[in-house]
């Protein structure tokens, strides 16, 4: 009987923590991690403040994994284009739209995940993604190459152009949506013309043919 | 008699704010912002760490104030290249070489300048720099378009572009430089590869010819 409390207890943490963990993402998605405290979290959830410590040992590690969770969702859909079959230029193409719409959809989630300021424990898990980023467009490099639908490149360094281009002009300070938010005189493009113009920077300056230009 | 006695006292302040200016610009060269602690910096300036408060108001004040004096030497240095006269192709290749050698050169200082973790002092600074760059790209741009010697883009989202392939590709934890601190089995480019690399990229991605393809 003793085993089976301790068995519903371990379930109930699980679920405890997940619904924790499901909060915060929703206030980092809506707010980024600027909006996530402790405090606030735990008054959400229905529990003293004291007790998100039972489930995470700081701030830091429990951002650290809406970070990480919030990533791996956004690797995975990239990768999911990435890495299916046919041209790898076409395939390019595709994930940089699909990536436009989704930071577009969701800019202070991506302002969050790529730009914001954040601590030390999130700062790592940065490093991570943006080299899992980095290894899905070297894959694809390598593989354009060889094809010869890319010219011969490092892919390494290119891909380390590819994601810079990308997080700069989608989400950073110099990007459309970050300008307009600075200044309301701004004319923003709309996510079509970024989306185009991307397309042809990043085919254009790896070799590859732009999908138009496609047999 | 006592009008000497205070304009002698304010050149000597103005001179000694001058070399606590330049102990912290050498500080943050070699060690980063990470480096640049008022203690230290009062020991080298044979100062109490105090009387540093007459001169700025804060450690915020100070490193953003040396973030902009090296800021604004790269920025002057990349526009003296970007504005001069000639092919507009030509002088952005001339200016991503001299970037990257500068960048190379001085690997610590260009880290901390692009992409170390700082104060909200510096990070408003880093905003503006980072605009100034993009306003360079931006005039270079327009007027490789009206000469016809890139194709028709929209300037700032790919001056975001070309300032975050740079970025990434030459400083921050993608690129190799960074790689190989984090792996020392990482055998890194060398920066004439890179800096040839980097070149192609940007050109090809503007549309612009090759300088080996130029008559």
């Amino acid at each position: 009987m003793a085993y089976r409390l301790t068995e519903a207890r371990q379930q109930k943490d699980v679920e405890q923590r997940e619904q924790i963990l499901q909060l915060a993402l929703a206030r980092v998605t809506a707010g980024g991690f600027a909006a996530l405290t402790m405090q606030t979290l735990a008054d959400e959830a229905g529990i003293a403040t004291g007790s998100l410590y039972r489930y995470f040992r700081g701030k830091g590690e429990l951002a650290a994994e809406v970070f990480a969770r919030a990533s791996q969702r956004e690797v995975d859909a990239l990768a999911e284009v990435l890495c299916a079959a046919g041209d790898p230029a076409e395939r390019l193409a595709q994930g940089l739209r699909q990536f436009a719409r989704r930071a577009w959809d969701s800019q202070r989630l991506a302002f969050a995940l790529i730009a914001e300021p954040v601590d030390a424990e999130v700062d790592e898990q940065r490093l991570l993604y943006r080299e899992a980023y980095a290894e899905l467009f070297v894959a694809l490099l390598e593989e354009g190459m060889r094809s010869g639908r890319f010219r011969p490149l490092p892919a390494p360094l290119i891909a380390a152009c590819l994601v810079g281009a990308i997080a700069e002009s989608l989400v950073g300070p110099l990007s459309p949506p970050a300008r307009a938010a600075r200044d309301a005189g701004h004319a923003s493009l709309s996510l079509e013309h970024v989306s185009q113009a991307l397309v042809q920077f990043c085919l254009c300056a790896i070799g590859a043919p732009l999908p138009e230009e496609q047999p």
